[in-house]
């Protein structure tokens, strides 16, 4: 039994918040974040404080479980009302990745399934707590699975092109598709990494390469446009990518820049792998063209951290993610092991 | 006849120097930069104060008139020899471009095709000053043609997707593929224009953007990686881009990036042309793959025109630009109409 990897403590219920590690100061500096209430809650996942389909999910379930406890009241109508309003608020955060509502439907079954009895308002505030630690502990779990499934897939000394952040950071500690280079890097197969930078947000600048150096494991930053250029040079031997949303015929919406390197990767015959949890599977919608798409502010695109980049008042065009066909991706790699379409 | 379009000022002679428009400092800052020997002008050209292919070959071409002026000298021998030294240090400024060395040989013809007599040096001044001038004007009446032979190639409200800059700036001042939408705007076909931002070094957002205000064209950046999601999306009728070579097979070499979006429009079937004037084609060259292509500091990447984004440490892949293949192109427009390779 190999052992367990280091987990990041991505998102943690701590006495009165929910604690993030703000993703918007990495590389520079590691600092927490605490959000005590809903309204907190939906400002860090709007500004990417937190990101990452997972991660998302398991913020919104702690952030249940908190507004339970401090709901102060023994009627279990009332809180039962608090509850689904807070549960509106949340899922409406972001409308693109699936694991947001998909957490908290998991966490709406616990207060649903409770009599509105007496004690239940009591009890309900325990059983959100731990639900909130199931689906945090379960994500670690899959995040184990999905990058042992997915190391097995790899060469040694494979050269991993990867997009946007799907380390530990966009999950509750491990990640997606970077759990299956650090499981691999695990297992002594030396893999290197190309993280596409990942305009407008830099996450793979950022994030990736932070959690690449964090382990050891070699990473250069390229822009997203010479992603195409590395393939046709033979530098790539795999492109690995998470995902926001896996409809039933498998095509998948993820971050915008994802589809441009699945047109190259098949015209360069390269293996194209989505790495997801199932919870990120949205059986309820039939083909990628129903995924509704946020578009995200011009300024995120023509202001960088270092002021503006474009004239003043020249807009932008902005979506957050765009969706692969899945004629394009070679195969999910799931807990459960490379999974094809149609999903059920 | 038509009125000429406006031209900028990219590169010209003043006394004592040659001046260009600082590209650096755009958009923030309309500045000139006055280059006044070989050393100064080989700086711009590898900081990009002065970048494009054309206006390259015009700034040296100026800065040969001048060395010859500044050399102070009656032998023509001595003079050739001087020539010679600055030719051979300007050609190494940036080695993808072709229309450099285009520039540098059709001025080294004006020296070497003077006797060594007496009065050959004080002739050669003078000669230069004139063909430098006639390689600026020459480059301003192409771009006139190569813009009204491609907008007669563009419906009424084309929607462009565009990359890197293409227009003035990369030029003598009125540009190549952005020349294309300056005359379809100037003949009142409404053209507008989706700006590839263009990573590591943002001329679409910051330069391609502020020309196509200055001319009143909307215009709308996007970051590179979204160009794919706007062409799936039905927001792209064409793709026009410059090159730095064009080889005698067609294959193009232009700025990192262009690949990608050549493979995106032949899969949704997007006409992609590639204009530029036919001193950027290299006859010598026989196939893409023959091409040098520069390659630029991590630091560009990694630092640069958004701060320093990536962890202290972390490498870039950082190549300048890309060949795409003459099949994925459906045709090359040039001051002499729409033509295909092999180029001889």
């Amino acid at each position: 039994m190999p052992e367990p990897m280091r987990a990041l403590d991505t998102v943690r219920a701590v006495p009165g918040a929910v604690r993030l590690i703000d993703q918007t100061r990495l590389p520079h500096e590691l600092i927490y974040h605490d959000c005590t209430d809903v309204r907190e809650m939906i400002e860090a996942i709007r500004a990417l404080r937190v990101r990452g389909a997972p991660a998302i999910g398991v913020a919104a379930a702690y952030m249940l479980a908190l507004v339970a406890e401090k709901a102060d009241t023994h009627s279990m109508p009332r809180l039962h009302d608090i509850l689904e309003c807070a549960a509106d608020e949340l899922v409406e955060a972001r409308p693109t990745a699936v694991n947001l509502a998909w957490a908290i439907q998991r966490m709406r079954g616990v207060w649903e399934g409770l009599a509105m009895g007496p004690d239940a308002a009591d009890m309900v505030v325990h059983l959100l707590r731990e639900e909130a630690e199931a689906i945090r502990d379960e994500d670690l779990a899959m995040s184990e699975r999905m990058g042992r499934a997915g190391a097995d897939l790899l060469p040694p000394d494979a050269r991993v092109l990867t997009h946007c952040n799907t380390g530990g950071l966009a999950t509750a500690g491990l990640g997606t598709a970077l759990a299956v280079v650090f499981a691999a890097h695990a297992a002594g197969k030396n893999p290197t990494v190309l993280a596409d930078e990942t305009r407008p947000l830099l996450q793979g600048a950022r994030l990736t390469a932070w959690e690449c150096q964090q382990r050891g494991i070699p990473v250069q930053v390229l822009a997203d446009g010479a992603a195409g250029w590395a393939m046709a040079s033979g530098l790539v031997d795999v492109v690995l990518i998470g995902a926001d949303r896996v409809v039933a015929n498998g095509d998948t919406a993820n971050k915008i820049g994802s589809y441009p390197l699945a047109v190259l990767a098949k015209r360069h015959e390269i293996p194209f792998y989505v790495v997801m949890p199932s919870s990120t599977i949205d059986t309820d919608t039939e083909v990628g063209a129903e995924i509704p798409i946020e578009q995200r502010t011009s300024d995120e695109v023509t202001r960088g951290a270092l002021g503006p980049i474009a004239p003043e008042g020249v807009p932008a065009y902005n979506p957050a993610f765009d969706v692969t066909p899945a004629e394009l991706i070679t195969g999910w790699i799931t807990e459960r092991g490379v999974v094809q379409p149609p999903f059920a």
